[in-house]
């Protein structure tokens, strides 16, 4: 019965690609601005896809050795399936990365000429082309693999394996890129020089500006593109070996994650159809309405398609679980990073940096509390019934309307840029005034994303722990018992803790050093460059981008190859108990640290925004200097260290899984 | 065969007594010095005797509430078994308390008196009379309850119970009363009167060093007391439970830790005599020579004794390897926060406060690596051939010196108020040079002591948490099944990861908010009391002590109430499973925050102690001033939140073990 279904989900992802086509259509129609705006524009855009095919330079270096590697111990069909995940991940950022920057300068424009409204839809519909990709791309990928080899559950696991590689590239090596160049550019340009930010004089602005992008588009993209696939392979795996699952709905709960995201693929649609039919009304509120409008539909069509598909309500409850939990957490995060904790750590500026440090550290710490609490209570129900396949498909439930929710995600960037691409060509105030209003409201919507993005990282991350205990239990005969009273559990249990701690110590001085090679790039061309801080010369732009490029790959490297090696280390040499033991340790620390970084990071963020409003004395004061060494803490926590969590464990988890057959 | 050794460890617990009474005299022949001196020694010891009194006033209620709650639920004998373990620790710390604070006073005089030796001496007699408190005391009280209940495991679980109490109240409650008479005193003195540190016009300035005391003598005395019995509790626990040991070898492994704790005792008094023949050579070398002795002793004694109790030569290696894993983690420590990586924070001060903190976090969390290697390395060893019980032995034999490694630890706040008392006295240059000696020789000691108590801690733990494995299991009759891909299991995991994060939130806030209170304090003496500041009147030191105090005890209420309920809810509630779960998250997420926060706090505190000794600059220069502010959000990492993380993870674990029976 099911074979006859399975070309649909590769089919809806090409209708997802033809929709954000046709978005991309519509953007492209807005007018890019006068000369002066139309080559900052360029700039952006070249310096985004210089980094871009570095890094695929690079990437394609390492994912070779891995494919070899693959193909020499697991086959041929696993060594295809970790090409197909590399290459679905790597066009669905190329292509995101390709519309933003063409978005960015077009809402720029829109601002100056045609007000609010138009400006934001033009952002939305920017960010919309990623989370189409997104959703599409996966589909394609990842349905036309289970298309072909027939649900090969093992082969299938490489997908998500290629997927998590180039997550590793493009979120550890994008988030030391955006604040190095964020951090450089800051440092020489305000402190050294005496000139405002995104000022076109410095040299480093445009690599700041391509930061923004590379960090919240090509890198949350593809972090979410890994949990998205992530789960839906977990959950093909655990349905493929899973003793407790009755033969007769083994077929249909294998199938049951892709043809979920196909329906959260078409409500994603709506959804954005939604906020383009209500922008008239309000912009702010249309694009609610679209958030809200996607999951609903996708929950009820899910209903009928589960009784259609496996005949088991439970199921429904994990998948409403999922998608409710997803929501809670994002709100959690939008409150610790958006109401009164961030006055808290305001006003304890007022007694200097280290009170600023103290409360932020506190509210970061704080913040993990009820997150986890939710991760806990969606465990308990979504597992209730129908096992820890329950936790796969609650992770499916919170990432099908992947579409919509990395849409709101890319629109916070690319309006970012916009912001800047108005400073640097000296747009208007009231053009200012626009672009910061849409820049505020994409800063909620990241955090939000950022706390949404952790959340389907570690339920994804567990489906996957999940899928590796019963694979390793059915190859060999007998279940893989993880113990937590045996001492390799334990120990793998510690190492598993420390990693993580590992990663953010070297990510987070990877940031340092990226910056200090920008820093000197930008002191050289200062000086060697004559009339340049007059403004009677160009800077060298391009050089800035390729040094921050460089740097930022290389140093993504070593945190690489830790996440990429311990896993078959660990395995081989103490066996898979404490492989197991390692992965729950990890996913617990990584989790914790998650959260912690990131919504620390997000509270000293708006806090200083806050004082930067004109509250506790406003810009200049003592208050607003200690908040900016809260920022600048913050901004390697949130944007590089914490993100990097979620794609340690991932990566962690699914190389486990596929090494599993050898162990 | 056993029952006539039974009465050794009491015996030999009263013998250790007698010699801290030898050394109490010795101390006390020394001169208190004029009667300038003797007046600020006296106010501190009142100060911490008043600390001493108010805390017992507030343990006692609360004790009085869990003796009760014991009583009617677990039986009188397990009641009793609280009882003594709370009077036990109390004791201990109270003798402690008032030795150190009348050593410190002649130790301030014999610098100037007589020298950097005899200071030396003073100083160190005056830290051992705590650490032979600590060993006795456990002796006396544990192995008398052994004697007694003949060896009732599950009664005896109380005491260990009993111990965590007072370590909740002292190291909690102690380590917000030291950082927040610290913060208080050196914010309203430095900053806004404008008189340096330990200035005698200060109303702050005693209760700042009462604070040393109280955190670094009760706090730390009571923290390393409570891992001390609680790996004896353990081992007792796991040996008269466990199904794999062979009933032959019982009883004697029962009797082994209390056995390996008296010849302990015995090595920590050799070792206290060979620093005092050695003292006349030098004496930083005697306390390097003592030190290794003893465990020396104590391993080579180990292995006759476990081969006559316990013909199975394995156990000896668990023994060796926890000695020996105990001064490893502490050299470690000692790299992090004395060595290369201070250097590195330093010179980030040099790009601000923001560089500072960025690398001193990244610091703190490289430090956990090794150490939970380390920790993994014990585990590994220690239960490869005797099971769980191995790792109690191993944290058994890492404690059992605990005699001098405690007189080593509590060496350093004697040395650092000596320093105090001097400057308040204005004593001379020369004197002060001497107790500044003294002082960065006991940081490094207490730095060391920070990281042996974790990994004690974490051992400890670890041993009770088996222990709780055991008798739930026995209570049973069937294998308590702690299996990671138990949904409950996973729950309880996430649970207890995220209590540590919450706690350490809290005691970082609360920190703060004791300041706080402290702050208006010192502030009103200033503004009502004429002449003060001019030196023509007295500060109302009193007052401030009394304020600390109570703030100090109020703000832990709330955490030590989470420690102790959060084992019942979450066993009552969820069941077992969960609260094994909880058990290993918790012991996890606490080990990882306590190494993070004890080494990125020392690590910033001596940063700043590198500028101040002339390096980059020195003192006054804008480098030393972004140290100031690591240091600053270094002192509720290190002697607050770090700390507590010991606690809180004993106190859950040895909750849990007491009401096993129940669950």
């Amino acid at each position: 019965m099911i074979e006859s279904y399975l070309a649909i989900p590769p089919l809806l992802g090409f209708v997802g690609l033809l929709v954000a086509l046709g978005l991309y259509i519509i953007v492209n129609r807005f007018p890019e601005g006068d000369e002066n705006v139309k080559k900052i524009g360029d700039q952006i855009h070249l310096g985004a896809m210089t980094f871009m095919k570095t890094e695929y330079l690079y990437l394609t270096i390492f994912a070779v050795v891995v494919i070899v590697l693959v193909w020499r111990s697991l086959g041929q069909d696993t060594a295809i399936a970790v090409l197909a995940g590399a290459l679905s991940s790597s066009i669905a950022g190329w292509i995101g990365m390709y519309s933003a920057t063409k978005a960015n300068v077009r809402t720029a424009t829109a601002a100056s000429e045609s007000g609010a409204e138009t400006a934001l839809s033009v952002a939305f519909y920017g960010g919309s082309i990623m989370g189409l990709c997104v959703a599409s791309l996966g589909l394609i990928g990842l349905g036309s693999l289970y298309y072909l080899l027939s649900g090969d559950a093992h082969s299938i696991e490489g997908f998500a394996m290629g997927a998590s590689i180039v997550a590793l590239f493009s979120r550890v090596g994008g988030g030391i890129y955006t604040k190095s160049a964020d951090v450089g550019a800051d440092l020489v340009g305000k402190l050294e020089a005496g000139i405002p930010e995104d000022d076109p004089r410095n040299p480093g602005v445009i690599a700041d500006n391509v930061g923004d992008n590379v960090g919240d588009i090509a890198g949350m993209g593809s972090d979410i593109f890994e949990s998205y696939c992530g789960s839906m392979v977990a959950c093909i795996a655990i349905a493929s070996t899973s003793a407790v699952i009755a033969e007769a709905n083994r077929e249909g709960m294998m199938f049951l994650p892709l043809a979920l995201a196909s329906i959260g693929l078409i409500s994603s649609i709506i959804g954005i159809i939604v906020v383009r039919i209500f922008s008239n009304l309000s912009p702010a509120l249309a694009m609610r309405i679209g958030t809200i409008a996607a999951p609903i539909l996708f929950v009820s069509a899910a209903y009928f398609l589960i009784n259609f598909l496996v005949p088991e309500s439970n199921i429904w409850l994990a998948v409403v679980c999922g998608s409710a939990g997803g929501i809670v957490i994002g709100l959690i995060t939008e409150y610790y990073t958006g109401s009164k904790p961030i006055v808290k750590i305001a006003e304890s500026g007022q007694t200097g940096p280290a009170t600023v440090m103290i409360t932020g550290l506190s509210v970061g710490m704080q913040s993990v509390v009820i997150p986890v609490a939710c991760l806990a209570l969606i465990i308990f129900v979504s597992t209730n019934l129908t096992g820890l396949y329950g936790v796969g498909i609650a992770a499916v439930g919170m990432l099908s309307t992947v579409g919509i929710t990395m849409a709101i995600d890319a629109y916070g960037p690319v309006a970012d840029n916009a912001g800047g691409i108005a400073e640097m060509a000296g747009m208007p105030p009231e053009t200012r005034e626009i672009t910061d209003e849409l820049d505020e409201q994409g800063n909620t919507t990241a955090a939000i994303g950022k706390g949404f993005a952790i959340g389907a990282a570690a339920l994804a991350a567990l489906a996957i722990i999940a899928a590796f205990v019963s694979t390793v239990s059915a190859n060999r005969g007998e279940d893989l018992q993880l113990l937590l009273d045996n001492p390799m559990v334990l120990i793998g249990l510690f190492i598993g803790g420390a990693i993580p701690f590992l990663i953010a110590s070297i990510t987070m001085t990877a940031v340092g050093d990226a910056a200090f090679e920008m820093i000197n790039e930008i002191r050289r061309q200062f000086k060697e460059i004559p009339g340049l801080l007059e403004g009677n010369a160009e800077p060298d732009t391009a050089k800035c981008v390729d040094i921050a490029t460089s740097a930022a790959l290389k140093k993504m490297l070593i945190p690489g190859f830790i996440a990429v090696s311990a896993p078959p280390l660990v395995g081989f040499i103490l066996g898979p108990e404490s492989l197991g033991g390692m992965l729950a340790g990890g996913l617990l620390a990584c989790v914790l640290m998650a959260l912690f970084m990131a919504n620390a990071g997000g509270a000293w963020d708006n806090a200083k925004k806050y004082i930067e409003k004109g509250n506790l004395g406003g810009k200049g004061t003592d208050t607003h200097a200690a908040a900016v060494v809260g920022d600048t803490v913050g901004d390697p926590f949130k944007d590089t260290s914490g993100p990097s969590m979620n794609i340690l464990i991932n990566v962690m988890a699914i190389v486990s899984l596929v090494i599993a057959p050898l162990l």
